[in-house]
């Protein structure tokens, strides 16, 4: 279950104070130009260690082109991008080989597998994400030749929604040892109509898997999301007109089908779970402990969120994108 | 893509007013006890006409095992459930040969295929849930053996959340010509921790998946939800003792994985699409037209939708418990 | 594990004394015209009891359409064809309750189940093949669209080679109580190159599956098949001129991607399990009991795997041309 | 479709003149001990360079686990496994860039994807069965501490049986710049019952499917194989008594589903395609060419298939006995 996509395959790998994290695309179209600097310009906008509102963790995320690219353009067959694991500083995390932190997913691992790379989540890291933004860049690149364009930015920290708002609830929180939850929000402008297959490959269903599957998403809001349960038909329908449609309150997707109109879509973060703040939590014996949890944490993961939105985006409609392409509707015995 | 899950694969097929709508379930695990009974009894409670505040159609509905069963019980064969199509009045919709209804899956559909049933929204409709409520019955017959229980209500209405509130909002809406959006919540007591897989198969991107997958669902939050986003991490994560959880933020799902407390789940709806108050439109020719749609359509979809979106968990909970029965901690050389 | 192919996706259902068989067929193109008489006269050339060669059972197989197509043609949507099950006497199998038949898959689905429609095999009985020649009927409507035309014969039966050996053959197993095997050869002409993906979709691959995949298979091969072990690199390769190839020992596959050349095939089949010579074997409580067969059936089934192998070739080639699709020389960003 | 597997799921990537070869393994189980040493003891068989029989080619071949083990045992995350390629001499392959190899995939690569990395084979080549061989190591690792014990010899080259015939005619091929075709038995012993699952994912068609997929295979048998055709019921049918079956023409799968005898199949292949002989052959832009191909090539692939057959065969027995576990017989409501 580490493979997103029917079309575009994208296989992730990598714990994060292991040897490496990676991804494997597989069905990824020939003879597209991508480079290794182009890839490394998408995961540096995720790299930590950039402005004081994320972590100061240095991780150099220099990324390796390994396969499926031959002169410049893709080949048709795997591309594999690796990024080596440097800064990994494992004794930061020796205190949480028997201690259980709230709000992370180290006692789900345990008591699933009954076995964890405990060293700074491992499997269940954000560093995994650096896969998938390496592997989103490759199908924007694509994406871009198609005149599909994704924008995402933070629009909310803590319920501030101006850039100084939202700068001083972080400061406050790291500086606390606490941290907030956000919301960010994406646009997709360019996207033809059609992408997206009823009833189980609806585009909107897609966006909301790709979506809820980042670590700390709470909610997915496509269009007029949650404001939808509090208006009338009249109000929401999107009427239409020779000229276009006449507003956007679908998002872009109507009955799972894409419109041609922008794709509108808004994620609720939940807060950083490291925090510095006492809490009560329980060892792999079951006891009653408190902890504190150490280390260079993002005081507001949401901020990191960004890029990763993009890129899960990128994958989704560079799948459906392929997907579409089986359906000709001219393929029949008529003119 | 008319199939659902990885274990428990449903497929539904049908158009609204074809022959018949119907589902297989493959994967379906052998020996356990389903009747016609059971399946007719959640039927039942999505079947329209039953109450003034749905629409007075008429669909009997009966359900037929066609395989897969034998002497009661299931055989691991798939099983095919049938529902035949009676109540259809085809002429409703000749108008709609021609006009795209706004808010509706019609020009999305034509512009895709190149060919559509316009009768009443073909594949399109809502009569599709019909064959996932009668999957989900299977497999709530099997969840419930596993004490898995699913509850799901109409929690809110245009911003009313009283019965009473709910009831004059659907009948005003409905007097007026109009329609009006409203949100359901469910509830998942008894499931087990484990469920759901890493980093692509997450519990909660399934259920967003299955959810936003259902028609007019514009919104799905998990446990705090959109909320999570106006938090600190002191505030949202859920502490834990010797005894259990102290709170559930998490909505029953941490890393994507089941916490073993209740899975919470909101769905925001928007209002039914199909009104009687006349609205800008288009035809296939591009001209402008202005369109009031005729026929016997629910004022709030909202309200109908709970049985459905009880019918998407379980299929999200069976396919994620086979899935799991793979993972066995045990499985190694070692006692 | 009923569903067959990634793009064109065929699920079939049904036990052969159940209430009836059928498939559901995905991602069917939308806009080509299939009718219940087109694949009706697929469905005649498998049906039994035709000429003294096979089995005189008697099963009308009369294809009802249930979805997917309106107007004539395909929607796009998925395609549900249903076979009422008539002529079902179960009192013949009721000795088989408690005994298992050599050469036959019951004490498999036994000892994997815990639990088996005992009557006439169930879901394991050749009538299965009766859905996956429906569904290859629709794949064959739009090949033929495509220029693309399979045929299959019966190439020897028990070693003899002609046909009057080959129904001598059968004649003497059947008035003696027993059963002959047979090879099926199939040609497809017309097939474009460029089907088949490296590494894990080689078109030969898929057709060895599909090709094993029929009860009774024993062996597959392609081209020179087993007769390449025993030849020398300058014998077996197929050059190429100008003009084209120079010979066909690929069987018109190479590396997994169709050449353009017929494409060769070559099932080994073995002989019907089921007859009246007595014959050692077991019952449920493991004890040994001696078994001879009743009931009306075939002498050698390779007779009837020549419709199920045409219709299986229809669904691989059919998959693959949609899988080829998503490939797309021309999609950079150089004209 | 670089992906073998539903359950294992094994994704190769890397060109044979590319950075790297290697292989992701998700849904590998937890708990299990694997160790770089195992992984290479089996890749050393695979290598050439070791007998006068193969290739004097000198590949390194050296395996690194990049994920999914931490303290020497599976985490039950993706397992990485990288393959740097060393000795590769592109200068070989400089003639190759516009002339097609007769019994190659070259033209079929060029024609589908309008791009190819003609280094050696690029992707087509026999090196991508380096990452197949790792993976199979890490099931074989799993496998046997199952009781599960695969064997795979070369038994006849170019018709000759005996090991010293074999040799000669090897030997005589390669003096003679020519090549020869071979056949490779596998022997599965300890195989529990019940695996494979109807009616299309049957464990004989998944082995069908394997190894038809391996480079130059044009046969695959299981059992009695092409014999079948020629044989009675009366012959045929394995009889069974309360000690055993009292044969094995099944080849240990009935049904498609494991009978817990031997499993029996054996590999029909070409001679290796690249010969030193001159053959017809044309260029990109079609003209009439002859061609010798020069480098170091194996006189008789099959030699090295032996490895990649085993390997390939470990992969279906593992994804097959993880689904398996999904069907439990006890799981209903019965004690």
């Amino acid at each position: 279950m580490n493979t997103f996509g029917q079309n575009f395959r994208v296989t992730t790998f990598g714990e994060s104070h292991g040897v490496a994290t990676g991804v494997v695309i597989d069905g990824c179209p020939p003879g597209f130009q991508i480079s290794t600097d182009k890839i490394q310009a998408f995961l540096d906008k995720r790299r930590p260690g950039q402005s004081e509102l994320v972590t100061p963790r240095k991780e150099a995320d220099k990324v390796q082109i390994l396969s499926g690219v031959f002169e410049g353009k893709t080949l048709g067959t795997p591309v594999c991008l690796l990024i080596q694991n440097t800064s990994m500083i494992s004794s930061d995390y020796e205190e949480l080989k028997e201690v259980f932190r709230p709000g992370h997913a180290d006692r789900g691992y345990y008591e699933k597998y009954g076995i964890r790379d405990h060293r700074g989540g491992g499997r269940s890291s954000g560093r995994e994400t650096a896969a998938r933004v390496a592997a989103g860049a490759v199908a924007r690149c694509y994406l871009e030749n198609e005149g599909i364009i994704i924008n995402g930015i933070l629009s909310s920290v803590h319920g501030e929604t101006t850039r100084e708002g939202i700068e001083k609830a972080i400061i406050k929180a790291r500086d606390e040892g606490d941290s907030v939850g956000g919301v960010v929000s994406l646009v997709v402008s360019g996207c033809p109509p059609g992408l997206g297959d009823p009833v189980f490959g609806k585009l909107d269903a897609m966006i909301a898997f790709a979506m809820m599957g980042i670590g700390g998403v709470k909610a997915v809001e496509i269009g007029s999301g949650v404001k939808a349960s509090a208006m009338t038909g009249s109000e929401h329908n999107d009427q239409m007109s020779a000229q276009g449609y006449l507003s956007n309150n679908a998002g872009g997707i109507l009955g799972g089908i894409s419109t041609g109109q922008d794709i509108i879509v808004r994620l609720s973060i939940k807060p950083t779970p490291s925090i510095q703040t006492p809490q009560h939590t329980i060892d792999l014996a079951g006891n009653d402990r408190v902890i504190s949890v150490k280390g260079r944490h993002d005081p507001c993961i949401a901020v990191r969120v960004v890029p990763v939105a993009e890129a899960m985006m990128a994958l989704v409609l560079m799948d459906a994108l392929l997907e579409m392409r089986k359906i000709m509707p001219d393929c029949g015995q008529e003119p």
